[in-house]
């Protein structure tokens, strides 16, 4: 065992990640959505989500002015959006319009459920701690929502063996595990 | 989609799913390891994990008294070891010597490394958030180890194909990506 930068060694922990997708609104209702791979399972009762959140992201802003959010599980297909939807460069696009998700309103908070998702999970924020340059926002599920048609889960995938790249662009590899 | 219940909606979340393994001391300076499943990324600068720790457990205790943990990942050649750590039944046992687990010394934290494992964290507790049934405890990154030998990552999964299970316990069900 040898001493290595954190950088070094965090090559053995985010690969295969799942990743999901954040919606949230601003004050006016403008809904806007980010992919995230830092987020967790915080609570079994009553059931809550954590997510850690960089503090200048717009999401960060809108889940400190409505304490809400949505945490929506995206499938095989939807790679190349949940790539879109994590690029800076689209920060100031329509990114619902870019990917061609609906927003169909959730049952407890303003923030959208992406229908084409496997599973959205509706959050209200209970607590939340800082964490350097990012905020650990953690979320009481209020309802959880299920797609009809499940899909393989979309994963961050090194190139080894096993996965299949769906899209992939500079250092992000997104896929699924072979079958 | 249809609403659902939070747990039916979890199947599509934590499938598959890295774990890791927490060790921390209580104030005589005695080691404790757990298995855990939740745990996060949290900060890039300086670096930071979270973890989700249930209100009742040792690793809570150790935490929240020292302020120091270690998380370590395991690879594929600990999978029941870490099924092992995971059960409540063997909370008295020293599971260090049950598991073959040697107990090197951090640099930085009195938590031990766990030499086996792929990479090993060194934390100092940087903040906390209470969430429901656990406690969010985020963790300054302050020394990274990497074992020499890499593996592949140990995960929680389902019974889909594409994966290869090596250790399977009642609802618990360790394995690895095929190749």
């Amino acid at each position: 065992m040898k001493q290595v930068s954190f950088k070094e060694a965090m090559q053995y922990w985010s690969k295969p990640e799942r990743i999901v997708l954040v919606t949230s609104c601003d004050e006016e209702g403008n809904p806007f959505v980010m992919t995230a791979g830092w987020k967790m399972r915080a609570s079994f009762k009553p059931p809550m989500l954590a997510i850690a959140v960089g503090k200048n992201r717009t999401t960060h802003q809108n889940i400190s002015a409505t304490g809400e959010f949505v945490v929506a599980v995206p499938g095989a297909d939807l790679a190349k959006e949940a790539l879109d939807c994590g690029m800076p460069s689209s920060n100031d696009q329509d990114r619902f319009e870019l990917c061609g998700f609906s927003k169909k309103p959730g049952s407890f908070v303003k923030a959208p459920l992406i229908e084409k998702c496997i599973a959205s999970f509706e959050c209200k924020l209970y607590g939340q701690v800082d964490s350097g340059d990012h905020t650990v926002f953690v979320g009481e599920v209020k309802a959880a929502w299920l797609n009809e048609h499940p899909k393989k889960p979309l994963l961050i995938v090194g190139e080894e063996k096993g996965y299949e790249a769906l899209a992939v662009e500079g250092p992000y590899r997104l896929g699924i595990v072979n079958t």
